[in-house]
């Protein structure tokens, strides 16, 4: 392949991340070959609609509302999906690699349900399918899983990887309800008008099967992760955590056990001293643990037109050198399908619960008889607030490690207890 | 190339990090051969002693004294070198390329002093030169900006880099004295016999020379970086600098301006909310900013016979990948020779001053008038404890961002008045 001959990019998508990977290539073209060791040319932009107002200047012959103009130019040697969402994408990204062509995506859905499939499809067509962007936005994390670490046994990766929530986690500690925080969320640009993929804790789950899939050479599957939303966490939590010494995170936390993985997204207590305790407002943090490196913890902007075209120019760069070589620069991937999810009754957690209860004696005797029966260690016992135009007492019981299964069966139980009105929070302690 | 035929490595050096290289390699074959997609084969290893008794079992057939079983050996393709020190690892590196030999090392010195010129030499032999683990241990940094980055113009990179400091400064905010802190590092193995390449910052600026060129793509020598070493912190200053907001850490900062970089290595007072104010122990840290992805900051054990194996190993991977295919994966360089360092005269900064003065009327009068006449703006004048014994006072002073120059000659000058005794300690402030 003559080096000579610019390489030639359609572009999936014109919103917030696509403007931004087109404003990079349209303004810094010398830059950007002279790194890539060829010419790079924007040849095609797939857009929704050719009339709407951009916040870039892209020339209007380069833009067009048919997939076609870029999936069956034979001249367009690199596809990149920055357009988001699981249908029609997925069928673009699968035609672009059927076509011969090299992928490059920033779509955590597509890649989380269909990853594995879409990247033996590329190695069978000898085409490289790359997604950094597709996780953290610009944090270098599916490279240093690919290259980096591969000297290591991965044992655990440990993330707060969903901006959003984070974010309204955040205004949550320093008082405000979950409506205000999602509300100043969206106002603020980090969350959708509708909010449950994040909040509901799918965004994150997404993200956490990708970082397994590769972290292990495994095959993650979003559902098999057990997953909770924030949306049980209430404000009076955020008190309580701080008296214990933690703070109230999404973590997203994966872990090898022999012959199986544990894999889980939910909200967490998390010690002060904690790295990811202390990750702010939108911040991605990403806590990894291999056998030889030990801890490496990877800190930025995990979301955001900018951080995610850094990522998706950064894999155009490196493609387009290995292009210009005509090989694959890029390992190929393996998944041992061997490997599976522990359910999560099987992993061993801590819990936290935040209870009501009637404010008369036998009460703690009734509680501290279920976590026997279910064989859990109580470890911390607090009575908090009393009321007394109900006279009713909120509890709050922190436990040792325990099967999760017992923990949840703990909580089924105490709701049936006579002298419990209702076991308002139950968080897993990290 | 076959894949069948294995890849031969000769190992130079045999202790923290070569018995860890040599350890990963003989025990986990199968599985680094796999990822490698070739395998990988231990065919010599240079000691300086055979009889020595050493931590782990290497056949006693793979050792030799003699350099030139690895570096007049046709059937060696790679060469790891981990012995470290200038010469004579520079003269090795050089033959390996001069041989055509890949060559993967974790010297700093070597990397930090001779890096463009080997980087030269070994594009001109068509062979790679991999030095991940020549700064910050097994945190991916070489390869992050190599390839993850590549989008970006990098904008600054400030890091906590070298631990042993960063440990003698902890245990000294914690009330040690320095000579304390020392012994206490010797003994945790985080300090060398002598430990003047750490104390002094030599080793931090190698570290920030390596990091300077490869992130602006220039040569920053390591002669060309203002060092100063910690001796000149003192306890008191932890005391003071805590109750200002400010950490004491050793820092290596690099910063792009119009046609030149900032390049400085130095203690520095870090404001508590900062990142690199809360690098524990013997843990490096580096931030980096990028005009695409913003801010990330990478964290990890920089040092120790394992983690730099995990980036050695890595690297061979990697390497292995590129030979097995016929390829170089890696960019090569480009240095730009019209970028130069800015002397530290005319660099803006803040500063800490702490003078012991008499303590009679007229000395902040004085002292005043000094940093008036520099141009200099302070932002605080705090008296701290006073000595009634000898009528002497202690005063803190910190300063506006002003010319690094300014605040030099205010110190020089301060020092000349009649009734300051001494000026005690000058710190930036970061």
């Amino acid at each position: 392949m003559s080096t000579t001959r610019p390489l030639n990019v359609g572009l999936i998508g014109l919103g917030t991340v696509g403007s931004q990977v087109a404003e990079r290539m349209l303004s810094w073209g010398p830059q950007l070959s002279r790194r890539a060791g060829v010419e790079l040319c924007l040849k095609r932009v797939l857009v929704r609609d050719l009339t709407k107002r951009r916040s870039i200047e892209v020339a209007a012959d380069l833009l067009t509302t048919d997939p076609s103009a870029i999936l069956d130019d034979r001249s367009i040697e690199v596809v990149i999906e920055v357009a988001g969402g699981d249908e029609p994408m997925r069928s673009y990204i699968e035609r672009a690699i059927l076509a011969g062509k090299h992928v490059i995506t920033a779509n955590k859905v597509v890649m989380a349900k269909h990853g594995p499939e879409l990247l033996d499809q590329a190695a069978g067509k000898n085409v490289d399918v790359y997604f950094e962007a597709a996780v953290g936005g610009g944090i270098p994390l599916i490279s240093t899983f690919r290259m980096d670490l591969q000297a290591n046994k991965i044992e655990r990766v440990s993330a707060v990887i969903n901006g959003t929530t984070n974010y309204v986690l955040g205004r949550m500690a320093s008082g405000s309800t979950m409506t205000d925080a999602i509300r100043e969320a969206q106002e603020a640009g980090y969350a959708e008008a509708d909010p449950t993929d994040d909040i509901g804790g799918f965004d994150a789950a997404y993200k956490l099967a990708i970082l397994g899939s590769i972290a292990y050479e495994i095959k993650v599957r979003p559902d098999e992760i057990y997953r909770e939303g924030i949306e049980g966490v209430e404000p009076v939590d955020f008190r309580y955590a701080r008296e214990l010494g933690f703070a109230i995170k999404l973590i997203a936390h994966t872990q090898r056990h022999p012959g199986r993985v544990e894999a889980r997204v939910h909200p967490a207590m998390i010690p002060l001293d904690h790295p990811l305790a202390r990750v702010e407002g939108a911040e991605n943090a990403v806590f990894v643990e291999g056998d030889l490196v030990g801890q490496v913890l990877l800190v930025g902007q995990g979301a955001g037109g900018r951080p995610t075209a850094s990522a998706v120019v950064g894999d155009l760069i490196d493609l387009a050198r290995s292009i210009r070589r005509g090989v694959q620069s890029r390992p190929s991937f393996s998944f041992d399908d061997r490997i599976g999810v522990i359910p999560i009754g099987e992993v061993k957690t801590r819990a936290y619960y935040r209870i009501r209860v009637d404010d008369r004696a036998g009460v703690l005797a009734a509680i501290g008889q279920v976590f026997a029966e279910e064989g859990v260690s109580i470890s911390s016992f607090i009575q908090k607030d009393a009321w007394s135009h109900d006279q009713t007492a909120e509890l709050v019981v922190t436990t040792h490690p325990s099967l999760d299964a017992s923990l949840q069966r703990a909580r089924e139980r105490m709701a049936q207890l006579e002298p419990v009105r209702t076991v308002s929070s139950f968080l897993r302690v990290f």
